[in-house]
């Protein structure tokens, strides 16, 4: 059996997993769902993610996977995109929590209203105190980057890739990274990672 | 040097931690935080965190540690709260994920608005929105757990402590448990587990 991507084409949370797919040369089968239109989520997912969100895998041997951080540790664990030190390890999921519960709703979700929403939803009241959180996790970003190449033990790693998703894109939100230079400088560091891919690259499959 | 725990006595975030100290008898020192006024927060974590946000906690060779989740694993990983199969560390992940990015702001939210903050406070507006949001997370928790006694590899294990934090206090926050039996059972057989302490119990130090 091939691994399964229950795949968006626009999610950053998929284009994560696709980006360490293609770095680590997993193949994979692509089954694209909208995340706009949900209507077949319990048909397709039911039994394979019980949040019914996008990204889920299923793996070569059947069993499921959801949550896009979850997926990333499973595939890159033992490889160089996460230490192997106790203490880095931790800061490397330190990291991905923030990026998903202080940084995504802030940066990403606005740039699904923006972007995905009709211009009339009412969803757009909701862009100018998402953007200003999505500021303040901008500018944590970019004091810790200050000092750092890379978000964790100097080494580009699946943090870097879990905030590289929505970052690279943020400014489809409404975002504006001029203030961000150290956040500016990483983004130009990890987009020159060889194997990198964009998250507008044609998915395969 | 001892542990550090940046804390606050009513948050669940840090109620993991705390949690999960008492089971394995990790001795530390408690730094009270306030998680309404938090004036202070640059001045004592700004050089721990850059979220500026509790738990944070100082290890004892002085190097720090935020985001509930990644504190957790730290300490954890080893023990019998973390499995060793690397299919079951996935999903343990998925189900910590989960806790942060679907579950927590839609029922720790819910408490911290109507507990923490005056009744005439503008956030009650986002109670309602909240509450539908957090009962979805709570169906996907009795779903998963109708067959289950925990949520990973049939264990107690730190995404049962992750979610238990919340969701035993979930009523604070205007939730109603009785449609979830599942879940009912489930925060008995986590509050039967040996050496479990309440949110409630005094904190050490």
């Amino acid at each position: 059996m091939t691994v399964v991507l229950y795949d968006s084409a626009v999610s950053g949370n998929c284009y994560k997993v696709r980006l360490l797919f293609a770095l680590l040369g997993v193949e994979y089968e692509r089954q694209p769902l909208s995340v706009v239109d949900k209507s077949d989520r319990e048909e397709v997912l039911g039994g394979l993610n019980p949040g019914l969100r996008v990204p889920t895998v299923v793996l070569d041997d059947g069993r499921p996977l959801g949550e896009s951080g979850a997926i990333l540790w499973y595939f890159a664990d033992g490889t160089h995109y996460v230490p192997s030190d106790s203490y880095d390890r931790a800061e490397l999921l330190q990291w991905m929590f923030f990026e998903q519960y202080s940084h995504e709703p802030y940066v990403a979700t606005p740039r699904y209203i923006a972007k995905h929403l009709p211009a009339d939803h009412a969803r757009r009241a909701e862009l100018p105190a998402r953007l200003a959180t999505g500021r303040a996790a901008l500018a944590v970003m970019d004091s810790h980057l200050k000092s750092r190449q890379f978000f964790v033990g100097e080494r580009y790693s699946i943090a870097d890739i879990a905030l590289y998703a929505y970052t690279h894109v943020a400014h489809e939100g409404g975002h504006d990274l001029t203030p961000y230079a150290a956040v500016r400088s990483w983004l130009v560091r990890v987009a020159a990672q060889p194997g990198n891919v964009s998250i507008y690259a044609r998915p395969r499959g």
